[in-house]
């Protein structure tokens, strides 16, 4: 199962619908770092709505996703988090302390359009 | 198989990254019909430019979602067809006549700005 991966322009929208198992998440974390070196996206937004809870490897691999992503030079924003998804990523020390958040996807777009500039 | 509708202000989005059996086309037909009905949305944009090729059965359902959305008030552009697509689509007499097309996600989302004004 492969999450898709949509592109507009400079940026990727993502939003995740399906049971994150392992594979699912991994399969993700490798799919977005190389559309983000084909496209040459500037920004990635993760829509989590849909997402109700995590386990610690998926709130790590999603931590990782975001620190991979800035480094490639994407910038991330997180839009949708639910509270036990929040619970989950804090107690998992997963460090957020980077990344934007927003309420959904439309906010989450605005807030690259402000940051990026376009 | 649920192929992820994504929900951007008044339109939907919605890229077409697996394989469209049956099962897996009608279930994106209603779920479709269902978000534009929740969310009120003004226009939906389907991108198929992972789909390589359809057969007959697959044409009449993308025929089809594009008139029923149509008729619950939501203008469809369709992005990305590739040859094998249209051809098929031609061949099996699906009625595109009122359908907006376009190059990819972002140009079909601009043209349904264009058309909606805003």
């Amino acid at each position: 199962m492969r999450i898709p991966i949509l592109k507009l322009g400079r940026y990727l929208l993502i939003s995740v619908q399906v049971e994150l198992d392992d594979q699912t998440a991994l399969q993700f974390q490798e799919d977005l770092l190389n559309k983000i070196h084909q496209e040459g996206s500037l920004g990635v937004v993760i829509d989590l709505t849909s997402v109700d809870m995590i386990d610690s490897f998926i709130a790590k691999v999603i931590g990782d996703v975001v620190e991979m992503s800035s480094l490639m030079g994407a910038k991330v924003v997180l839009t949708g988090i639910q509270p036990a998804v929040a619970i989950t990523l804090i107690d998992m020390g997963v460090s957020l302390q980077e990344v934007q958040t927003a309420l959904d996807l439309e906010q989450g777009l605005e807030r690259l359009q402000q940051e990026l500039g376009g």
